[in-house]
């Protein structure tokens, strides 16, 4: 490490880490916050892909004290990976992921965890699942550490976002116990209509 | 259709399905409820698959006044395109698959509804989402008619696994307020535990 010598991350969350670097790093050189998504619930040198990041998001996240040059040559990194960069706040960032990432961990965690090691008249419930339960939960495989740390450092937004989905729970749930056959297609067409915009995603 | 020709379904609820069928068709010959547990959230003719039923697991539900001549044929039937096939009764099995197929959907549909169309900063946040929140939704592309009728069919054991995920989520949104470091990697490591013997499952 010499004078001026530029400290990056690859992180998950940003305000926390960025705070924290740029309160310890920078009589060094400058910080640069950056994220590129892309993974899978394998973790470790041989899980490693060349083109992991091709064609992918990498979220480059600087402050108002950022020097310029440093955010621009991480940029560069990026994208001589393939990724497509983008700049935004460490705090949008945060509040972005905990809805496409970090809340979908949360929820493959209690799907888990309420399925599990349940027994139904003899038979393990599990033996019985599927596809759907499979995609659903593959997340639920990630390394324990960096989630149970990537939860508690964005832990605001994390559960405002836990607290959206309760909200379309509570939705669901009410309809169900209605009965309310035209309000259920209305709700579960509408996710439908979105999810299938969004992609099928093989990859 | 002649005296004695045997009804069969492969319906995904197998309560309402078969009480209904044996209330209507046993004058002319005998009832049994299947359900192999195989697809995926394409449907109609142009996603056929030879290999669809290999290796599943096939669900023949019974009740006391099935014909057992019925039910081996069917059996059969199943076995013949690869399937696993396996008795228990119609109770059973929809207890079952509330928890490993109805409840996943629910929760597809909540994610997606509460992520949807959210805009932070002017961002779709949708489009930051990366393969975690593809995999965990993908489901929520089912067709909509079915499901709604899957989920109304079935509704008692539906909300009772939704009653069961939402102690989960209480305990983990318990252990995020708290930012009980300990706690949480107890409750993920242990989701990630019963993920990880559950297999990685590309098919």
């Amino acid at each position: 490490v010499r004078p001026g010598t530029i400290l990056t991350d690859a992180a998950s969350v940003k305000v926390a880490v960025v705070a924290a670097l740029e309160a310890r790093w920078t009589t060094t050189g400058p910080v640069v916050g950056a994220h590129p998504i892309a993974g899978s619930e394998a973790s470790g040198a041989e899980a490693a892909r060349g083109d992991l990041f091709r064609g992918r998001r990498c979220i480059v996240t600087p402050t108002p004290t950022s020097d310029r040059a440093a955010v621009a040559r991480v940029a560069e990194l990026w994208a001589g990976v393939g990724a497509s960069v983008e700049e935004m706040t460490p705090a949008v960032h945060d509040e972005i992921l905990a809805r496409v990432s970090h809340l979908p961990h949360v929820v493959a965690y209690a799907l888990v965890g309420a399925v599990g090691d349940m027994v139904i008249d003899g038979r393990r419930t599990l033996d019985y699942a599927g596809t759907g339960f499979r995609d659903t939960t593959r997340i639920a495989a990630s390394p324990v550490p960096v989630w149970r740390d990537i939860l508690l450092a964005n832990v605001t937004p994390v559960r405002a976002a836990l607290a959206e989905l309760r909200v379309e729970l509570d939705e669901l749930e009410r309809l169900l116990a209605a009965g309310d056959a035209a309000g259920l297609e209305a709700v579960i067409g509408r996710a439908r209509d979105v999810r299938r915009r969004f992609g099928t995603g093989e990859s």
